[in-house]
């Protein structure tokens, strides 16, 4: 059977749809004399992925119109001396918004530099404030990932009100906060988070009308775990081997598509679902963030 | 049928014990040398609920060899004379913990209250930040119902890895917070927040091992609700009228107690179970603010 398209949320189109909002914004922004949103983003060593996902996001910042300000640290630099470029940027008046990529390497504690970032410039959410705002509901920079996937829910107009949401993950990242966010109002899920300590999860999926895997382990969920007609948003990405294919491995989401496809009324695929729509979230923080400083 | 003995949390004992444990430990600090912990309480406005909170707040710390310091200022007073308060009383080098109590006349923001108070010193663990890493696992001050609840569970031995919580509300100082503390490492247990938009909501509350009750709403759990067997916590409390009482009322919880007991394995009652636990849950961060301070 294939599965037809109308049943796919193309988070790889709905991106360029809003990132091309974005540059429009932008555009406007400028015209009416705004400063180009600038975002600083500080890469540390040579994680070959890491490196990736930072050239991915300096070139969607150039597509939105953006200034980015790339900083390259060497692996072996001393926490203090990251600290203090971090405060630099913080001080510095040009930088709307601060990434640092993670992961980081080990003799440098992630939790003391995404504490140092300024509020006002954590456009990545990470930041223990940023945290706490979300979770009071009050205006903050949500963190990309869940951020880019609430966008998704709303422009493919899921319903969400008092739907039943499974989230499987409870990463600080991803998993406890996209829980904090379906459960609040304007979302009004009801929302059950399941983990790796989870007794009998099957039973629980499988009450699931939207949902969101973000276990971090290859094609986990089966169709079997999946209810007829639900909505599922995959945030897994893996590379795996496979001979067959030109560079020797498959890009795969923490959901066996293929077969899940087939119950779900809606699913995001992987790659090209989620994975564009966080970058996205991370340019509506940005361009909010260079807002918020022009109107201070 | 009566409800033994063996099934109730008793909150009103185990508070006694935890309290008389702070005084054993307040005494041996101030003997090594240190100072008093001093918990200072601000009311504003004549509230005679909230009156009788922070007359009981102030006792117990009485109770435990605290120093309290309460600041009662008028309901007229304006928010920027209230802020200034607020940060007399951060830099004051006497003071451990900050509490403001709840509700503020209108004409008040509590965010900005709520955001003023030292993190150092958020023992309500009301302020973004504190809720922050409490969401990240964190070391910091939790705010004293959800913590004071945990500790109930802990102290009873009840087990929560792996079983089914379900939390009836999803506030922000109870019901959201109790459902990610729940969640999170150390306690483990798979999670479901339901709330006003949940639909049919007793087929979920049905599965839950632990329910915790935080809606609100005099005796909304009735005994068809619950699982047999199922440990319940309950948050609420109302004076609900009864012309056979001597007050002319009687505190009720949000749990129908007399039928939901019969099911349960383990029950909660109201007076006397989370209420003094709360306390306790702001003694225990009061304590835990003048030792830092100590180390600092």
């Amino acid at each position: 059977m294939t599965i037809t398209d109308s049943k796919i949320i193309d988070g790889k189109q709905l991106a360029k749809t809003i990132q091309l909002e974005i540059a429009e914004e932008v555009e406007s922004f400028v015209g009416k004399g705004g400063k180009q949103p600038n975002l600083a983003a500080v890469l540390v060593g040579d994680d070959g992925a890491s490196r990736t996902y930072v050239n991915a996001k300096v070139a969607a910042c150039k597509r939105c119109g953006f200034i980015s300000t790339s900083i390259h640290l060497p692996s072996h630099i001393s926490q203090e001396d990251l600290l203090a470029k971090v405060r630099e940027l913080n001080a510095d008046k040009d930088i709307d918004g601060i990434i640092v990529q993670l992961p980081l390497p080990d003799h440098i504690e992630v939790d003391l530099v995404t504490s140092e970032i300024d509020p006002a410039k954590d456009v990545d959410g990470f930041h223990p404030e940023s945290i706490g705002k979300m979770n009071l509901g009050w205006d903050t920079y949500i963190s990309a990932t869940p951020f880019g996937i609430t966008q998704m829910l709303k422009r493919y107009k899921i319903e969400t009100e008092g739907k039943h949401c499974v989230v499987i993950g409870r990463s600080d990242i991803v998993g406890t906060p996209m829980s904090i966010l379906m459960s609040r109002k304007g979302m009004d899920a009801t929302v059950t988070c399941v983990h790796s300590r989870t007794k009998d999860l099957k039973s629980i999926t499988k009450q699931a009308d939207i949902l969101i895997v973000a276990i971090g382990k290859a094609e986990f969920v089966t169709a079997d775990m999946v209810k007829d007609g639900a909505v599922v948003i995959d945030v897994g990405i893996h590379r795996v081997e496979d001979s067959s294919a030109k560079k020797g491995f498959r890009l795969k989401g923490d959901v066996k598509f293929e077969e899940v496809a087939q119950k779900a009324s809606m699913i995001s695929p992987v790659p090209g679902g989620v994975g564009p729509m966080t970058i996205t979230g991370l340019l509506i923080n940005t361009l909010k963030a260079a807002k918020n400083k022009s109107c201070a």
